[in-house]
């Protein structure tokens, strides 16, 4: 079964973490997870942007430890990893996520 | 009397605030001003790093609205703009330097 390379919870760094919250795109991708069901399929993120750039976005989050990935047969699922996020970081995606929702309410 | 640029509180974005909140040398910077005295000149840091690269560094947060500086003299003087942060991203700062002083204790 392949993997993808996750950082564990003590490696996850406040560099990382807030280099990959600087990004609009990963903003979103972030905000979607935080919003609908815990594990998401990265197909189905409906971002304006290239596959390839998608991907990049995803794998900036995941190797910052913002989120995991996972192959669920060929496709990929994506979820928040709040609690080792909560635990390195208390309250930064709370803050971050509702900055977000104030910057861009929802339509 | 020359004045430095610094964005609106309104024009400070999440983006430029989490990138510029980063990189280590800035959150050392931040959490200096936020630990000491209000307005602490620039001159008076003491970072491992050349004078150029210090300089870089403090544009780059008050470019993105995180530190005020003005000239006081021929010197310059930053300070926290934490009422502007704090209506801007709500509990932001006090997460990251939470986790910061977590990561990197006092001597």
């Amino acid at each position: 079964m392949r993997t993808l390379e996750h950082p564990d919870r003590n490696s996850i760094s406040l560099d990382g973490v807030l280099f990959a919250l600087s990004d609009p795109t990963r903003r979103k991708i972030v905000r979607q997870l935080a919003d609908g069901p815990p594990a998401q399929y990265c197909s189905q993120f409906a971002l304006p942007i290239s596959l390839s750039t998608q991907t990049h976005h995803f794998r900036v989050l995941r190797e910052a430890g913002v989120i995991e990935q996972r192959y669920q047969g060929t496709a990929i699922v994506a979820a928040l990893r709040s609690e080792d996020l909560t635990t390195r970081v208390p309250g930064l995606l709370e803050a971050i996520l509702a900055a977000e929702r104030a910057e861009n309410p929802p339509n």
